[in-house]
């Protein structure tokens, strides 16, 4: 055994309150990384200490804390070997097994609770069997937290032109080399296996969310390989969570809710959502499908990331999201504010002495100008991304943070509607779709609640 | 006054056992950014928490507290406005106000001492008089610490082509758009006392080492421009060090070690080294150059940091260094070990679970394999270069503070030794002749030390 890893399980057994039953066996592996102890209690909190009675739920599940009497929105844990995840949740997105521009101190000092990372990505590059050798997704990247996987079925149907599929599974070439390779739900479920993570996706197609008759047969080839996923898999300490498809056609959703439904997956995604269609129609199917999934289960909308669609996902009662927005605008110069988006390339910036957000308690807003982080986006240094993403994430993870507070308070409704008095969607056009949709609003009516602070939308605006 | 200028002046008040009068007067700007008051404590500490009895220092002074009895190794401190720094002192190198890859708050975590930063960068982008305006550069990069900024003289001349010299001054061409600038030696000190940097440096022409008579002229014209610079600067918190020129030729050093000490620097740099010649040369010139120059005040070898050249720069009386070579191999995915380079990117480390270095005690090599740094590497992730130059920039820190204490505990030509015991540069002809060089060494002939440890250099190789 190597000096780290005997550094990481003394670490590990010196933690009080965390039941064995709770470390899960591959922590155990011979090359774990060292962790700062206080980091792992944290991730390794029980139920109680996550705010629920103490329970040794089984990975994935589900447990509602509250919710609010407004909108459909839900105060919950979502229960994994790494830990208690308080939901709703935004995971930011490490598609190569690190989120781009942060190390995994930076995501623990901004308390993200479970992280992303791709399944096809992995598997092309470095290979699920090496991160297996070196004890594992959680290990490699010396990430402490829960992490979700997808399937690769996005990635392997953007892959336009380099795909074959039947039902038996994908053939594809890679985007790297273009060396061929063969998807079958068992074979990603094997290599979701041996990467480890918490939560692991079945496998399903993704297709384009119009053509009726092509979304009908994904649909159904997604069905088959849902039950073939279940039946692959067999990691007690990782969740298997299904994934609805059916495009914007309300029928197919339903059908594809109440088939998978009778799975019994411990949760589950709504795919094929925030890949092309209206926001419109996105909402619209969110209202129509999430009723239909069952109620005991987490709830994962795909892909999904802004602030805008955060707020109105959550109103609709998902509990899960992830998206590769905070990074990658990050690394364009844009950032989140209360708002909306402004890009720090920008002239106006160049001598602007304020933080990004003036309450903001970022590392980035507590230290740097905007004209600073122009000078640095200008001058193409390293940095920018950094302290830009950090930002972004931070947006991101203390939206949802007041989000949970505020369904625990009962004051969703009011923050939705502070948030929309506020908040200008980079696209215009979006936000006045988003602002109608929020005023038809899903569950019970919105009425006295929104009264009660004694102003109107438009009078913020 | 904004909140950040205010939880700043708050923060700085609070600091217990901080004389008002080492409190620079530009940290009361009124746009000063808010630092981690335990930060502050240890960039403001004393000289006598530095280890030197209470002294009101000049800014730039040096101070001795041992030498080495075996070579011309010696450990002080030199006084700052930002604090003391401990010598012989590496200081990373943030061009662009910003140490590439690394934010304010790692290279405090990493305890630098000092870091460097470029008139000629700063001046073209973003601009002096905007870093002027939004409190100098301290506040602007985020940075607590002190900072010594080179004159931009190396820059110019490096500009092949694009600039013209004269006894007034050097017109030359901007590498980023063309645009026709000039400098003087009235307005490089201009420009520095405007970013407010603690150590400023004279203008000097940096020539190519071998053209003797263009060395002497340059030579001529760089003892000129130092008399200029004196007369021009004025800003009491900043000190001014001089540049000692003259190629590779001895008596040309000789002369401007003896011209440039009469006007009574409070530090001296060597300057036109590292450039493009030898090794030998380097060290020869050094071993001529130092005795020459007044014992009581800093020496600064300008440009230079691999860790072979700061152990063979400490053994002939070096205080000072800088170079960019940690953070630029880090981006190369080059890293530094105590057996000497290696890069990442090699195939021999895709499965290697092993950090860069055992024994090493930076973030990188407590969480990281070799296997996943090269990953990154190859993936092009951004968290390549920052983990790597983290881990380089640690070793030279750690490096030059075992030399510090080493020659406070008499032990340096011990730690030398092992240093050339086990290191191999990364030319192994190099390696040799620097074998040689210290085998001739500099100051009192080594002898009963090394025969102390009852091992001969050549028995570890």
């Amino acid at each position: 055994m190597c000096r780290l890893c005997r550094r990481f399980l003394r670490d590990l057994s010196s933690l009080s309150g965390i039941p064995s039953a709770r470390r899960p066996a591959r922590l155990n592996a011979s090359r774990a990384v060292s962790y700062d102890s206080q980091y792992l209690g944290r991730y390794s909190q029980s139920g109680e200490e996550a705010g629920m009675g103490m329970v040794e739920s089984a990975p994935g599940a589900f447990e509602l804390i509250a919710r609010d009497d407004v909108t459909r929105a839900r105060r919950g844990t979502v229960h994994t070997a790494h830990g208690a995840v308080p939901t709703p949740v935004f995971c930011p997105v490490g598609t190569q097994a690190t989120v781009k521009g942060l190390a995994p101190r930076d995501l623990l000092t901004l308390e993200a609770p479970m992280i992303l990372s791709n399944t096809y990505h992995l598997y092309l590059r470095p290979g699920a069997d090496l991160i297996g050798e070196l004890g594992g997704l959680h290990r490699f990247m010396a990430w402490p937290g829960p992490i979700l996987t997808d399937s690769g079925g996005f990635q392997v149907f953007s892959l336009e032109g380099l795909r074959k599929v039947d039902d038996e599974g994908v053939t594809f070439r890679s985007h790297i080399d273009g060396s061929e390779h063969r998807f079958t739900p068992e074979k990603v479920i094997e290599i979701q296996q041996i990467l480890g993570s918490d939560i692991a996706m079945a496998f399903d197609e993704c297709a384009k969310p119009h053509d009726r008759a092509y979304i009908a047969e994904a649909m159904r080839r997604t069905h088959l390989w849902a039950e073939r996923c279940l039946a692959a898999h067999s990691r007690p300490d990782q969740a298997l969570y299904g994934i609805v498809q059916g495009g914007v056609f309300e029928d197919l959703r339903a059908e594809s809710a109440r088939v998978l439904s009778e799975m019994d997956f411990p949760g589950y995604a709504i795919g094929g959502l925030s890949v092309g269609e209206s926001k419109e129609d996105m909402l619209r199917i969110l209202d129509h499908v999430v009723p239909l999934l069952p109620d005991g289960k987490a709830r994962y909308l795909m892909g999904v990331g802004s602030p805008e669609d955060l707020v109105e996902g959550v109103a609709r009662g998902i509990d899960i999201f992830d998206c590769v927005l905070p990074s990658r605008l990050g690394r364009n110069g844009a950032v989140f504010t209360p708002e909306g988006r402004i890009n720090l390339r920008n002239a106006q910036f160049r001598d602007d002495p304020r933080p990004i957000q003036e309450d903001c308690a970022c590392y980035t807003c507590q230290h740097f100008s905007r004209a600073y982080l122009r000078h640095l986006i200008i001058s193409r240094e390293l940095l920018a991304p950094h302290l830009n993403t950090l930002h972004n994430v931070h947006f991101l993870l203390n939206l949802m943070s007041r989000i949970r507070e505020a369904i625990e308070g009962d004051r969703f409704a009011d923050l939705r509607e502070c948030f929309w008095a506020e908040y200008r969607p980079a696209d215009e056009v979006a936000r006045q779709r988003n602002h109608a949709n929020y005023r038809r609003s899903t569950g019970p009516p919105e009425g006295a609640k929104n009264e009660r602070k004694g102003r109107t939308h438009s009078e913020r605006v």
